[in-house]
């Protein structure tokens, strides 16, 4: 699997695949676990019992152990006419690597739960663990376990990541200080703009079938939306830097959501500077092509899966070390409010705009 | 929470509770999640970060840490027509905690996800986490954090467990030797039969919808389904008796099924004795009535989440100290196939006749 650009077209992805069909129940559960998982290698010392017991074994001396989980339903947080299920079986594992990755944690091990309709076939299971793998090799984890079931409806993915950090090293949403930077690392917005895109391509494609869409120069965006990396490089600098954040979230809301959320859980404000959140310049254009802000969007957009953490004012010279981070902002005390100024030097208070998934 | 009498009311679960409905909608993600665990106190000295950030923090210093996962799906593994939330709440629980009782472990912690459409009131899911609460208290095991979602259809559940062992007293299903005894807890086919009994009293229902059911004298079997237990009872009992089991499994696919997972996993054969399978007084009454034959609902039913494990010959006196373990039979090498020899004295294979999800 190419680690950088997303595959996609709009063949009506499972219709297409019924030339090479097999049922997965001519499996049975257990022969279809087995059949799934027969090439994980383990990768992580710590894993002791691996898939095919009741549960998995994880050794774990000195270290402190970090679990996470996410679920994924189809049609609300994926569509698979434009998801091509290898992404969707990457996606997944980065979903999770990133919030072990916003503990300061290093990601370990992983378990999967999957649960599918009829519709879907053992080959289509097969590209989707293929895309589980190659996040599992890229990340460093072990899938050790889950459990496959039938729904009735759709395809429904929960995933569990289990991460170690050394002791009173994780990072919580909690403990930032007031004098505390603010920074965040890659660009933000680009995924929003990937999913509007894939959206209008979608509808473009419902009405008139023949039309494939044109996704050429918007690869980046596209990729951002399709394919994300958990920031796993920016926790190997931070401990290279001996920068240890005061509080950190990774990005799945949106800035201005997930800002707040550090916010309300440290009980103090922040101060945001609009000319300093970064932004690509592909989704910058992107945004102009759609009529949208593109500070609205990076601030309101979410999946962008990078790191929003906050440090000491003293660490500020190691942070300038790396070009992947930005420092967009200072945390204030509480009653200041969370605030952003703008490029034209007016201030507005931040609200939480992010996704809300029961809307 | 009566932790002994399953209610059970046909009374249109989900409709009924219209009286009284909050939508979810109205507290968004952030506020479900805070208010439905909003109540959590923390059981475990390991759990040191528990719901309300990325992951959770588990330290685990001189232990190996233990995770299962399942998924459970609206429709497939339950219906609501005749479960209570508050049971299905508590028997997620148990469901995962027996996967970790199953490895000679002890539960510490739960993380859930949930994803359901918004026929799902606020009371409703309370009602759910309520029982979800209930097990927690009666197992000493932290809910340290999860998702919750929407899903466009149903309701769908997944819970990952963790509980701890010391280094090398785990036990899998692969360790089972020539000459070792074949245990199992408890009694099985229970919950296979109220699980036939509540479909035949939906069926009734469905055609006369005046009629509520008559389960007097079926509470026994009525509460295997609805309300099993995990045996964690049975792991302190062989840790108080200084045995270490072999092989261990929970019966959650049917005797049969399971004991097959043992030999397969093992390498070996097995020889089980009709007469030796504990069957209750209840469950026996229950299966004429139905006109089937008791031993073959504990081979194939499942769902007893009872302990099936073996123990070296040496430890058969110390075993007998329990009056909730039977003693059905013994392992053999694996050319001799795994046999079942019946109380006339005649001998059959065994073969897998386990739930399939995906027939």
């Amino acid at each position: 699997m190419d680690q950088r650009q997303p595959s996609c077209k709009f063949l009506i992805y499972l219709t297409n695949m019924s030339d090479n069909r097999t049922e997965v129940s001519t499996l049975g559960e257990f022969g279809l676990i087995d059949h799934l998982t027969r090439n994980i290698e383990i990768q992580n010392a710590s894993t002791i019992v691996s898939v095919g017991d009741d549960a998995a074994v994880i050794d774990h001396f000195g270290k402190q152990t970090v679990v996470t989980n996410d679920l994924l339903v189809e049609g609300v947080h994926f569509d698979l006419m434009y998801t091509p299920l290898k992404h969707l079986g990457y996606k997944t594992v980065v979903v999770n690597v990133s919030d072990i990755c916003a503990m300061n944690a290093t990601p370990t091990q992983i378990i999967l739960g999957l649960a599918f309709s009829n519709r879907f076939s053992l080959e289509a299971l097969e590209e989707f663990y293929e895309g589980v793998y190659a996040a599992c090799a890229f990340y460093g984890v072990d899938l050790i376990g889950g459990d496959t079931t039938s729904s009735q409806k759709g395809f429904i993915i929960s995933c569990t990541a289990i991460g170690e950090v050394a002791p009173d090293k994780y990072v919580k949403r909690s403990g930032a200080q007031k004098g505390d930077l603010i920074c965040v690392s890659g660009d933000l917005g680009g995924a929003y703009l990937g999913l509007t895109l894939l959206e209008r391509e979608k509808r473009i494609f419902m009405e008139s079938p023949g039309v494939q869409p044109d996704l050429e120069g918007e690869k980046y965006i596209v990729g951002r939306i399709l394919k994300p990396e958990a920031r796993k490089d920016i926790i190997e600098f931070l401990a290279a830097q001996e920068i240890t954040p005061t509080a950190m979230i990774d990005i799945s809301d949106g800035l201005s959501s997930d800002v707040l959320h550090i916010c309300k859980q440290s009980e103090v404000g922040c101060v945001l500077y609009e000319e300093k959140i970064p932004i690509a310049e592909e989704t910058r254009l992107a945004a102009f092509k759609f009529n949208l802000d593109p500070t609205a969007c990076a601030l309101s957009g979410g999946e962008d899966y990078e790191l929003l953490f906050t440090i000491r004012q003293e660490d500020y010279d190691k942070i300038t070390a790396s070009e992947q981070i930005s420092v967009i902002g200072y945390i204030t005390e509480a009653e200041a409010g969370a605030q952003i100024i703008t490029k034209g030097g007016s201030k507005h208070a931040i609200t939480a705009q992010g996704w809300n998934a029961f809307k």
